[in-house]
């Protein structure tokens, strides 16, 4: 089961310049744009002969199916039959509300009255919105929660990562944790003092002296997770320097396909570099070779919990912020469900 | 469920050189000539361990297993056992009709006593015969059923072959189209008069004056598509003139391989390089790459109807002959039901 | 359904080198040596989050996961927890008794209490244990049960080996057959006196002489085969000659993965090179390339056997050691059946 009253990023704009066919919730959707600019989302079928629109030409309003020609707009509704002027009311496909946001095409795939783009995460907050953004997408054959999980969980980045961002697990032993339960979802502050700098960080900022690395993540439900996080000199954390060093606002957005696939999309405002001249400014690429390796590790602890009973799975205490990600997201289903039944 | 009892192209008689593996209505067969040069048909599973037969290498009369060496005649029953001389009456494997007519092996599937090769379509007709031919094959991931209602709605052509035999949205628009019933399934014929060419033959027939467009399509049900069609200056339809311009005759044949998959056969007779020197007749080689615009979309409207309620879907006018042909084949898996309760 | 208190090839010993995941009898298994040298293997499953152990280090009693960092010992015991100090008791996973033994890890999958490494099977025996030995293995689409039936018929060399190492169709119907159970499974011995040197043979030992060849294949339920097998110029085989030409001792080891799929593991030691000086031993490398010829054979049998009812299948009389080796199987598996409803 998935949330359905919730804003997904279904693409980034970039991708939609042709129209797109992508499965999200189980369900084949084509984004993009009509000729007028309209971002659209409709169903992947059309309603005469099952076709995918997705090989169709965008119209002025809408789209023409690439098969027989008949014709949808935005909201799905058919505006033209080759060889008939009656078009009867049951010529339609499912539509779904769908506006651009910060470089994304975010769906939604519940009930179209309770569609609030107000409502989508806010990323960029304002005053970092003109910092430089690089970003890309991953297509999982992992269930989307391993994703949550993995992002809920940093200790994983003195295993997985020891060669890029992780920290030793020395430093990682000693990090502090805060966790709180939000409205939304809940966050966490990790914060390490008077550690090592990561591999991947000696090579940008030229230094090996000790650093305070924090992280603080937003869990907003049932798919985002929200991060700012960084390093500054030892010491310079707690009174209160945020600026000098590594530097990022980042936005998780994952997208279940399937139970078993989804799309990670991340996008990384990177304060480091804000101050440099715009010709020069070059945002760190390494991200996703980084997230290259969780992949992998989500790929393959998928394949080993199928045919598995996870009850058989066990917690351990640096799962504090994954244990409540997990209440959160249940709730949030339960929630859905009882909105499902009152229906 | 399939009709069976029916002849169904099973390869390009070139393709059986050497035994061919193809499975047909489901069923693993067999498909080579003997070596004095019969076509045989077998099912492709050895009685002795389920070794394919297609492994093993045409006898005088038959074939003989590649493991570990039995033989059988064209009639399935096993001719030699190695180290032994009593061969056991179940020693034998199921055997199909199959007889060579127009480049093709023909096979039946049903009810060996009905087989009768009189009934298999003919094509070409008799003063077409020495037409030059070409002929190809795609193997689909699609029903053969959606390959049938492709060919029978032809106005997909002014979408999905717009850049190649499409005419234009409004020469489609202004087709006459005549509808019949025959015994063994329906034709059609459908006349554009006083339309452009469409591209790919404004490169052959260096003309861009108007023209008259006609499609006779012919099916047989199951799985055969008779198709005589043209084109020549505007206003000689009428009067009677079918030659000096665009001239076919193609069989459409369409052999299930699975519920969701099919081998599709066309097979062109052009009757423009009629008068041709044979040394110079170059037959027009560019169907292979109209239908591969077929396949594709045939394909992914597979993917789309898959845990699909194909009830919800809708006929338009312009699927007058779709819906003909579609009673047609009911119809005769309806006579094929009965025919199997009473035996 | 698999015998499980039986000695499986898991691995050739060099494949460890680094953690290996390899599935058997369908359970996710990773096998490696710990940094102190012990051969381990465990459930390739963390019992924290689900991953791969095969994706983490060895330790010096162990592993540790590569994601979160929880460590296990050879018996599958949790050792080391990051960031807590108690260790739960259900903290482990499962751990199978293995051991190194002739070039390979022997894993056990059975009750861990029965496991005695004394009853893996001897090979090569002791005066042969100085010949030159080379090794290899096919992972094969296939069921490990057809793998023993191809090994129990040797009458389709002559057919699917016919280019290789089959004697001909008039050889092979001459061969003399003697098949007894043993305590363990069963054995045959196999002679063909006065016959032509396969095609291979000829390659090396440049005779085209009359020789005697002969087979001696023992099965040990449920999945190894011992092979000792060679040629001697014609009359010598009994008057108790066996060397001076092709001689070896195989061991066929064949490992199920999952019902459909196995490991087939073969190792050949060569008694003809046994005299020769170390330098200039070549272990003949053709084996593999023999052995493809079943693996194409064997996967192809599968498909055709895979919704097919094998009771429609027949035996025939050079059959008599493939079916004596069928009953041997069940009859271990029935114990097996019964050993498990006893406790």
């Amino acid at each position: 089961m998935f949330v359905r009253n919730a804003w997904y990023v279904a693409a980034a704009i970039a991708e939609i310049d042709k129209p797109l066919a992508r499965t999200i919730l189980n369900e084949p959707i084509v984004l993009f744009k009509s000729r007028r600019g309209e971002i659209c989302a409709l169903e992947d079928r059309c309603c005469h002969r099952g076709a995918p629109l997705a090989l169709g030409d965008p119209t002025e309003t809408g789209i023409r199916c690439g098969y027989h020609g008949m014709e949808f707009n935005r909201e799905g509704v058919c505006t033209f039959i080759p060889g008939q002027t009656i078009i009867p009311k049951r010529a339609r496909v499912k539509s779904y509300p769908a506006v651009a946001k910060t470089d994304y095409v975010w769906i939604w795939m519940g009930q179209a009255d309770k569609a609030d783009p107000a409502t989508i995460a806010d990323y960029p907050p304002d005053d970092q919105v003109n910092w430089p953004r690089a970003y890309d997408m991953l297509h999982l054959k992992a269930s989307y929660v391993m994703v949550l999980e993995n992002l809920m969980d940093l200790s994983h980045l003195s295993y997985l990562h020891k060669g890029s961002i992780g920290s030793s697990e020395e430093d990682s032993a000693k990090a502090s944790m805060d966790v709180q339960r939000t409205p939304g979802g809940m966050k966490f502050l990790r914060i390490m003092r008077d550690a090592d700098a990561p591999k991947n960080w000696l090579k940008r900022y030229k230094t090996k002296a000790k650093i305070d690395r924090w992280s603080e993540f937003e869990y907003v439900a049932p798919s985002i997770i929200l991060q700012y996080s960084g390093g500054v000199n030892a010491g310079e954390y707690d009174a209160g320097v945020r600026e000098g060093g590594h530097l990022v606002r980042t936005i998780h957005a994952i997208t279940p396909e399937t139970e078993k696939s989804c799309f990670y999309f991340f996008n990384k405002a990177d304060g480091y570099s804000k101050f440099e001249s715009p010709d020069t400014v070059r945002t760190w690429a390494s991200t996703t070779d980084v997230f290259k390796e969780d992949a992998f590790m989500l790929e393959q602890q998928q394949l080993r919990l199928e045919n598995f009973d996870t009850d058989k799975l066990m917690d351990i205490n640096t799962d504090v912020a994954r244990v409540q990600m997990m209440r959160a997201l249940k709730e949030r289903l339960r929630q859905e469900q009882e909105l499902a039944q009152a229906s």
